[in-house]
């Protein structure tokens, strides 16, 4: 695409090194900014700006912050004694929105995978280590991908916990709720009927 | 969605204000810039506002500029004579994309529609009007969408411009090269057998 206006170009090429944005997104983009008044683009790149700028990783769990602890570690409404531990920010959140857990979290920043070069000293399981001897945390719930590399590093950490004073689980997994049992993969399928649990009737 | 930080909270917010990008795609954006280097953020930013501080309409044809006068408008080995006459920006980019014309442009900002209150005195026309007595111009040629909206626009600067010392001309309507005649709409295909052109042979 031909600009003919370097400032364009620029604008258009800050776009386009987003993931998911091309040139053309990004040329839309842009002449939506350049068709609001300047206060629009202003307030948009302040917003970037002081969010880059300012974000902080929470001292105790590695989830993204405003403050030196982020707001799920500081809210003392919250279970302390129970520690889900997830691969990434975006698992907190999908977490957050189920409702269903009102314990903290731990933030690994990813999951051990030899092939990516990611050992256990990339991520974030020294603070993990600490916080399970500090013995304030019963329970840690491992909420990791049923993947080769999610497997593994549940593996890996459960070694390293062996013999301090927490107990380990995992996140059931099983056929989704709302799923039909004919799309279900076999792995899956086979797993939860091993994995089976005793029925409890629902009570009114 | 559950952010847990205002900081991030404001740059998904920001980011899901431009067009087609929701919250979930905000997100995504913003967790990309939070793992790359601060500076990347910086660089972003300043892209935007700068272009959106100094970025100009062109004094001659109403493109955007870097300049008072746009580059096109300012390169004197292009026709000065030739004037294309377009409804936007992005119409002026398809054009210069076909490296097929080698004229200036006059950017009209939008077409005559009654049902959106857009009149002529919201479009850029009295400039046009001003550079078609100006005697500089042999042609002006409508490249204006043929819709209701866009024949009403044309017609309208026929009548306006009739008695001027120019040449008005519309680009050539038909059956798309590459189109299959079957696919082609009837009122192009009726209209493209009315206004027939003369074969001309191939020469080598």
């Amino acid at each position: 695409m031909n600009f003919s206006s370097k400032l364009i170009e620029g604008a258009v090429q800050a776009f386009a090194t987003l993931p998911g944005i091309g040139r053309k997104t990004a040329l839309r983009l842009v002449l939506h900014l350049v068709n609001k008044p300047v206060e629009v683009s202003e307030q948009f790149a302040e917003a970037i700006l002081s969010m880059r700028q300012n974000i902080k990783s929470c001292d105790v769990c590695g989830n993204l912050a405003d403050e030196p602890v982020c707001g799920i570690c500081s809210d003392t409404r919250r279970d302390q004694g129970l520690v889900c531990v997830v691969e990434s920010i975006r698992d907190v959140m999908a977490i957050e929105d189920t409702l269903q857990f009102r314990g903290l979290y731990h933030v690994l920043g990813g999951v051990i995978s030899p092939l990516e070069g990611i050992g256990p000293n990339d991520l974030n399981i020294d603070a993990l280590v600490r916080r399970a001897e500090s013995g304030s945390i019963r329970e840690l719930i491992m909420a990791i991908s049923p993947t080769i590399e999610g497997e593994t590093t549940i593996f890996y950490l459960s070694k390293l916990l062996r013999g301090k004073p927490v107990q380990i689980s995992t996140i059931a997994r099983g056929v989704a709720f709302g799923g039909e049992l004919e799309y279900a993969d076999e792995l899956t399928l086979g797993r939860s009927i091993v994995t089976r649990i005793p029925y409890k009737m629902q009570e009114d």
